[in-house]
């Protein structure tokens, strides 16, 4: 379940959040590089948990948008990847952020920023 | 293999292409909806490939950036879903497009917009 | 006042709006085209003038974020443009919308699309 | 002659240009705001201007696309601004750049990414 995300949380400060992952044959497009998907939702995580990291208990936050560039490939070969997600700005209904994907030695394989609407949790779903 | 992807082509003309799919709790997120990674994943195909479909042989494409617009959740309850990615235009270096996420009564799920590098095949990979 | 602006506003449905402009020297880059930022301001201005023909009384509108493709050159010589703005989807907080700007013979010289925060308008500033 | 770009050069190294500008009525939009086109004109020259920074003699650079976040209003009261244009990436055919827009206490205005495409200058064109 929830296997294609694939990813561990491995730093967590207020506004900014590190998630690493292995690309795997499973994340195959058919020319043989790992789909662009995976850039985005690599970035579409650590860019909205780093806006989450920022609200207050009761408040959530869902993605509106986000842009990504591809920079470089990401394959099989690259090992494990990190992505790195960083708020630009959070006022009282909208975050934005930035993310920034890089292989084990510091190479930029993907950038990214998005935009959040923050809103009030349901009181059923708060947690 | 492939798995992730998870799409069937059903429509392509010259400049057009549409894919469909299915959601499924693979595509969860921790939240409980899918992921916007779905949605970037087939954006970026459907656009990526109606692109491709107007280029000469010989030619291939790569994508350099996208950006994709969240509109309504896509759960597994949403049932099939069909991306449609269309060319806004096509130079000889440059490449961009639009695509829609519709669900079965045709509510938009999810916009976006591409630029894809357009460059010539090595002969090897040329098929 | 407002020179820079410099459109017409030529065509205005429920969630559809028409303006016309014309590039001057007074657009010029250093390079000689017209810079970049006539192509954003017109579709900025045609993309939010569309959200806005959909909200009731008492509401407004302010963009968030915009992404611009420019496709073809925009000089003095190219005549009059028209930037047409249409709403993807407007929800109670997020409108968003797509923008194209063409030639005098349909040609699409640059494409946008926007979000922008829906608001309740302050009491003094209705109307 | 090019007055609505109205800014100037102030840092330029490899990789990162700052430009300055100071907003005036000539800016706003009938809101009373300076319209994002100002934004847009600022960002789309600075992070231009910082891929062009990193380019061999005979190359050029042009915009391809560009997505600007609003972060803050900016209106003649804002005083002077700063818009700082940096490289994310730059290949043989693509340049990425990041950019910010701040006020004179460096709180965030605005900010950008940008996708331009480099190519080699015509021989006339060359200086």
């Amino acid at each position: 379940m929830a296997k294609t995300l694939g990813y561990d949380l491995t730093e967590a400060t207020h506004g900014r959040v590190v998630i690493t992952s292995i690309p795997t044959d499973n994340h195959l497009n058919p020319a043989g590089n790992v789909h662009g998907g995976l850039a985005a939702t690599l970035l579409d995580s650590c860019m909205g948990l780093a806006i989450h990291s920022t609200l207050e208990k009761g408040l959530n936050q869902t993605t509106i948008e986000f842009k990504i560039s591809l920079v470089r490939p990401i394959t099989p070969e690259t090992g494990p990847i990190r992505a790195e997600g960083v708020v630009l700005n959070c006022s009282r209904r909208i975050g934005i952020a930035s993310g920034r994907i890089t292989d084990k030695v510091g190479r930029l394989l993907a950038h990214g920023t998005t935009t959040c609407l923050i809103f009030q949790s349901e009181p059923n779903n708060t947690g």
